[in-house]
């Protein structure tokens, strides 16, 4: 992107797996979309010294956060802090759209 | 915040300038709410070695990035990376609200 997007442009399917899209990236930050389908699910991953957020823009999911479990919907958000275990399945019977972000570690 | 948070619990109003709220932060990332009144404006300004981005969830707005203009609504992003001048103004008749997040330099 230069400086400026829509997120529906990065809205995707992937029947094997599930939808990622880079929007931006920079040494500092990644911004970008990931869609599950119903029953998609992210398996429980950690990034080690990266922060990661999830905004449920559309659909909704059931996300593990650590040893918590929520399940969110549009205008939710959830948060890992850097080396937080966390993952998502789509529970509903839409897509799951999310903007997501990741902020890289401090060298 | 702890893991989850719902945006819409971050929205508010300042009449002398206009509303911010920080949703979670860490040394590596900021998640926020701005929330701008019809004509109510977010200066240009710059943060060293900061990405910042902006996620249009609620009204419209008038972008300022660089030397770039564009109003943007629900749904689109703004991306201003490090040391790039940035701003907006609410060009609209309701309250444009906003995710908001930026990145710290690496050290």
């Amino acid at each position: 992107m230069s400086s400026f997007a829509d997120h529906r442009d990065y809205i995707g399917v992937n029947l094997t797996r599930f939808h990622k899209a880079t929007i931006v990236q920079s040494p500092r930050m990644l911004l970008g979309m990931d869609c599950l389908e119903p029953g998609q699910s992210q398996p429980p991953h950690r990034h080690a010294g990266r922060d990661k957020f999830y905004f449920v823009i559309d659909g909704s999911g059931l996300f593990t956060i650590g040893d918590e479990q929520r399940c969110l919907g549009a205008g939710e958000i959830a948060w890992a802090a850097a080396d937080v275990v966390h993952g998502v399945t789509n529970v509903g019977t839409t897509r799951l759209v999310m903007l997501i972000g990741m902020a890289p570690e401090p060298a």
